[in-house]
């Protein structure tokens, strides 16, 4: 894993270690924090579900895993902060990770439908948002709070929103949210709260710092240190993205064909309808092949074979998705103060001897 | 209006014309047509419902007002072609117009819901498309056929999809479809279907050649003789886009403060967050003010005060939807051969004197 931080932990797998694999392994899966890891014993636990219901209601795992049907699905979890290194090649971001494009996996989770959970509690009228509060503190927000953010109901009773216990299988461990966390499908990874304690049926959205201040899009010219509680773009559905994931960038190779690999991946209600590699820094492209996803809230991973000259060659990716479009071509054009939501090209160079 | 062909008729207004209009006027609204236009007799039309359905229905005009409530929205329709002249000034699209900004207008729609006339006749398991047929024959498909497309059965039953008999309180005119079209909001104009006389259920996408040939992205060195059914990606939901509506292009303006005013429009199922303009382009960009839009369907009107120096300034803008998504930069590198869905960022130049 590459540690971008180890207080609180922040790491990422190397490009490599993503490719080839639809489903990401637990220790390989990005790990995005905000505070200490909370340590909370999975038999004192409860789930409190309030605010705008006919029925509050107060469960431990047990009571969750047999009042409501278990659901498996496989989702990709892309951090808001996904290539932000592209964005701080071209300026610089205080106080944020210079994240590569690994903070992006993919697992199968296993928990509960949070519609399920609703509808036992019955949702009021003017329950337009669902509200997740964890008990990470960070030091980030300013002043201190614990961990939390929001999702529309729209999207919190759509049925594929999980209250998740399991990861491929397993226990979810610690440092991905044990004993429960949230599993938005096509959201940022922000929105799929771990160690999961309250969910709150609200009229507005989270006032959480990491609701209304952080995981937003300014404005470049705007300083976000003085950023106030609903400025900018809110970040929810991830937008279209891709990554190289092989060749590693600055790799030596011998010239001839060679395969480059990657993922693309369009968010919440579109699906990757194409994958595009150019040789000469998108003059021409060549379509890659893209495997079929595993479902409608994963990744693709895809692969295509180019032929490499002796010499440097940039290697340049972008994917289309199924409204038929495409990425923006420059970071520098996207670059936001806080560094968020990176989807230009994607771009590696590479260098070819004989 | 700007008259691309007569035969089939084909018209775009100019830009002027749409600026601060939330909703166009009829004899402004954009007309595309793929064959002559058919002139149907109200009372002897009848509409069919067929296919997968457990009650087949053919339903005179009357006894679609009489058995449906009515429903009245706000939409706009984008012609998939829209801002084909920025593809042209890239390469030549034989046998497509250059449609400018203006195949994009907005109207208010009166009709029913085709959900409900949908639930009327009963969808049976297995009707995973809803198709539009029509009676205008066009020269364009190979071999001659009548008009059609169709929508996946989710977008049919979600309930903005209208049969409309009126356009802005009017009924509607001839040019517009009457008696009867099909209103898919946030979709390419090519789905919502004039003159509509059959309605079918089905477990696969269109056959028509508007469906699965054309409307079509295909890659930029493939040749569009060849395309074969189900090549490209297939249009559907509009993607992000936005216009420069005044200055007009190529304006002579004294230098100093000047209005900059156009429409922007985010498809389906997405919001417009922010429009930009850059007197530089790109370099830095000077935020517009939105206007509300006229329900969820809409486009936003947006405008902002620009000081512009003496001399030629290009004046570019992009609009960011909600999911912190923006426009891609250059039509260059979103050029294909049928021309279709130009998002690049929008430019004009505008000449200053003193």
């Amino acid at each position: 894993m590459v540690v971008h931080r180890a207080e609180p932990y922040n790491a990422e797998p190397p490009p490599y270690a993503l490719a080839d694999q639809a489903v990401t392994s637990l220790d390989t899966f990005y790990s995005r924090n905000h505070g200490a890891i909370p340590d909370l014993d999975p038999s004192a636990w409860r789930l409190a579900v309030d605010g705008l219901v006919d029925r509050p209601l107060t469960l431990s795992l047990d009571e969750l895993r047999a009042g409501f049907p278990e659901r498996t699905l496989v989702a990709t979890l892309q951090c808001a902060g996904n290539r932000r290194a592209g964005f701080v090649q071209v300026r610089d971001i205080p106080g944020e990770d210079p994240w590569g494009p690994g903070a992006t996996s993919t697992a199968t989770w296993t928990g509960v439908s949070l519609a399920d959970v609703l509808a036992s509690a019955g949702l009021r009228p003017g329950a337009a948002h669902i509200a997740f509060t964890a008990p990470d503190v960070s030091e980030l927000a300013g002043p201190r709070e614990p961990y939390g953010g929001s999702i529309p109901t729209a999207k919190a009773t759509a049925g594929e929103v999980l209250l998740a216990w399991a990861m491929n299988g397993r226990t979810l461990p610690r440092v991905h949210g044990a004993p429960l966390r949230v599993v938005v499908p096509g959201w940022i990874g922000a929105r799929s709260v771990k160690w999961l304690q309250r969910v709150t049926a609200q009229a507005e959205p989270s006032g959480n710092y990491f609701q209304a201040v952080a995981y937003r899009i300014l404005p470049a010219e705007s300083d976000p240190d003085r950023a106030r509680p609903g400025d900018g773009i809110s970040l929810g559905s991830v937008a279209l993205n891709c990554a190289i994931l092989g060749p590693a960038a600055g790799a030596r190779l011998r010239r001839g064909l060679v395969e480059v690999t990657g993922y693309a991946y369009a968010g919440d209600d579109r699906a990757v309808a194409r994958m595009d590699v150019s040789l000469d820094e998108g003059r021409t492209w060549t379509q890659a092949r893209l495997a079929p996803p595993d479902g409608p809230w994963a990744w693709q991973h895809w692969r295509v074979t180019v032929d490499l000259p002796e010499g440097e060659t940039a290697i340049t990716a972008r994917a289309w998705d199924t409204t038929g479009a495409t990425q923006p071509e420059q970071a520098r054009h996207l670059w936001n103060p806080k560094g968020y939501a990176n989807n230009s090209w994607d771009r590696i160079a590479v260098t070819c001897v004989p």
